[in-house]
């Protein structure tokens, strides 16, 4: 299979069209959202579409640079699919963004982050004078990049995993996908963790519960297509001669505007699923 | 012809596919560039080409991304170009970037701008002192674009001009091209002037000799190629059903990158062109 | 005299402390607001004062840096006042943001302009589509500085009025005052227009009503004291020997964030008073 | 005492006055910096002092906002002096930048990291495909501020230390000192770590030797000076009655400028101390 993609509906319409169907698919729709859950529970499935074993749920929604008002179901449904993979009980959540925030496509993770809301180091009292009750704890971190940083992703995640014992770590992260129509208007939720510049079967890249130990849930927002993917699709080559296409991507036009928005839908759900408890209209003033 | 290319070395080469072959052609290569010079000097030749009558100067070159260093032959032949357009005698020039600083393929314009080395106000002792024995006049203005300001980009032109009375403009902007080869690594200078969003038919949008009455220079970096071109290159057709395509852009995985060095290799021209006395090296500290 | 603001009620309050009191002061309380009024209106009163002639509109409110929360009798009060000073009938209004959008003190005038509703060139049936029955023409212009453009902010807004013939030019920059009490807190109105680095007696660099021949309304916040200032207001002395007080300025320690706020708040408050027969609710999307 | 500084330098020279003057100081004078080092070698001097035990070098130049150039002995001095704190030996070294990136006089840590030359994670064949021999592990980390993050500076450093196990941690932050005439012009080199937000007797914060297990250097600039200290310092009161000043800071003009300046040149001298045997013309292009 040569199609790049980081999502797995993607991946398992392929191998659909391949012939192969033994994924376990559900679907439901609220107004504005369109919400496909798809559970690879086995290592021959996992091998066939390509993807590690764990539960995929990818939201489709309006085109995210066409509303700036964020407040609808689009919010709840991204609430719930989180709390849904969350664990229960308490504890301490590290939200972690990943990427470059330099490069607009890769911006999303760092973005999201200025927009968490951390509560960790927040005194209860002072809290409840500014009217939050309870507040679970939340920490945020934007990790940079390798090149910036001469670490890796993975171990700075881990190292601070170590120290704060979280029940759970969220990563959020820009993704690639195959088809255009998906560009803009996609979140994918999946408790299989990430690995960042995946494909390359770098294992110290991965981040997960294989290799932290504890429930790592991925939000991914496809921003680009590969150029070499959307000229395989065209021309139903699996080779491609020139070498042109390598280092282009396709994304849309107004790729700075949806992903300002993206970072920022992400930030609040994300925000209201780890507050349950708290209006997201009071949570609005944070991102 | 549904090519949508702003070169016109590839309105040319499409032509030539067509066996439209009258276009005067010259070509000049340096150790890191090659220059093509393309005349359209009669109308037949420019409704069969596309593109006003004019001169058009494509310089090409490694790709921008690579390196860091300018101060080489790139350098040079830009300065020797913009020079070669350049009316001769005394008086100030106007240094204008059009685009939008906030969309990176966009943004060469605005950013350009920033290294402009503005000289009008400068006091001629005050340059002596500083070592510069004598500055030719300059002014530089991002003009930003119509949805914020409420003004087309040719009227802000027009109403400096009118008061400043240059003896020539100078406009940098990003363009679009057809070949995904050419983006990142091109220069078009022409004595034709530009017209933003052009193919509309929008005449207050030009800014030329025409509408300005002295003459303009534009500058423009490809750093874009629209999805539907790559389509219906790859696919021969001249239309495409789907309307995925259409809002979608292919630009360098890198175009923040080579949009800051586009930005900063062109500024560094012009300021060089419009000092042709002063040293390059002096000039640096500006860009 | 040696103290420096641009506050004409720091002025006043100066010239009452050495006995002159002849100038004209109405006041009037909001809830969170207190709006005093002066008038200059003899050329005696202005020379003692050091102001022209002309109204001068001070909104003293809670410190920007306290409150996100903007939709109260803050913007009603700065609406109205800015209403009262705007000359009647249609026409179109050029907003323009002067300063330095680098230097933090300074950019509250090119911040503001990234969120004044631009509408000159909005099509009628468009608007109404978008809820907007009917929207009063706004252009918007940041001039950017001397340093960067070779031109006068005076000599960019002189031409662009010739073209644009609007009814009135407001123009929104940051200011100096004595008090550190009224640091982030006070915006001050008038239709004297605005000297930008005033007190220079460069005639050039005025922009107003007499320069321009249209109506000039300048809005400016304080965020700034000269060190000198406070140096001579605790020691008393009106000369100061060292020099190293000289480049300083005090500001708030959360500038930033002050920054933001102001340029936010009034530009909602132009927005408003541009289109007061748009609910403010409506307009806050752009700002 | 009640002045607040972070330079050792200056509580030296305050304990003189009040005729304490045990302190071990030598100075050295280079074409463009004054070197002066303290030496706080008792808990007799320490308490007195008010500074833990340990060495303090004071760089003094010409302010940074008036050069670009850095490659001369401002850069020497202070590379010499960064390589006399480090320990001997091979090993990681971890630059870490304190602050808030959003607030200028707070920036410089974070601008800084971003022109640290990471090294860890560079293969050593590529490394010398690229020029350079032998690099030196480095390692380079921005962490945010504790309401970002939702975590102690000091938490996160002790984290990654412990992962990465680095020979030294390099703090780099700003500081606020008493003198107007040390603004912008002034870095402070010391082996005794950093506590942000010092003085408030909050342990955690203690980012040193004791709590991390390895060598901690802080290079810090000052970059503002508390508007109450100024007070007092020409008042000769010690309690001042009025607020107004209690959140006031005093900070230079071009306070934008010399942060950048000031991050760069800082960044070029850790580059070059850390590799001693690459000329720092070398290192030029990364910072």
């Amino acid at each position: 299979m040569s199609m790049r993609t980081d999502l797995a509906i993607e991946s398992e319409e392929f191998a659909n069209k391949n012939n192969f169907s033994a994924v376990k698919k559900q679907f439901r729709r609220t107004e504005n959202t369109k919400i496909t859950k798809i559970d690879i529970d086995s290592d021959d499935v996992s091998r066939k579409i390509g993807k590690p074993c764990g539960k995929y749920i990818t939201v489709e929604m309006p085109e995210f640079s066409t509303d700036s008002e964020i407040l609808d179901d689009r919010l709840s449904s991204l609430k719930e699919e989180i709390i849904s993979l969350l664990p229960e009980g308490k504890g301490t959540v590290l939200v972690v963004g990943i990427g470059n925030e330099e490069i607009t496509p890769d911006a999303i993770g760092p973005l999201c982050i200025k927009s968490i809301f951390s509560t960790r180091h927040i005194d209860s009292k002072l809290a409840a004078e500014a009217g939050f009750e309870r507040l679970n704890p939340v920490c945020a971190l934007a990790t940079g990049v390798l090149g910036q940083t001469g670490m890796e992703t993975g171990e700075i995640i881990k190292s601070i995993a170590e120290h704060l014992k979280p029940k759970a770590v969220i990563v959020v992260d820009a993704l690639a996908c195959a088809s255009l129509k998906r560009l803009g208007r996609t979140v994918q939720l999946t408790d299989t963790g990430i690995t960042p510049g995946s494909g390359v079967g770098n294992s110290r890249a991965e981040i997960s519960k294989r290799t932290l130990g504890i429930p790592v849930i991925a939000i991914g927002v496809p921003t680009v297509v590969d150029a070499e993917t959307i000229v395989k699709n065209l021309t139903g080559k699996s080779e491609i001669k020139s070498s042109d296409e390598e280092n282009m991507i396709v994304t849309p036009r107004d790729v700075d505007v949806l992903v300002r928005r993206a970072a920022r839908l992400i930030a609040l759900s994300v925000n209201s699923a780890l507050q349950p408890e708290i209006e997201p209209e009071l949570l609005l003033s944070v991102v």
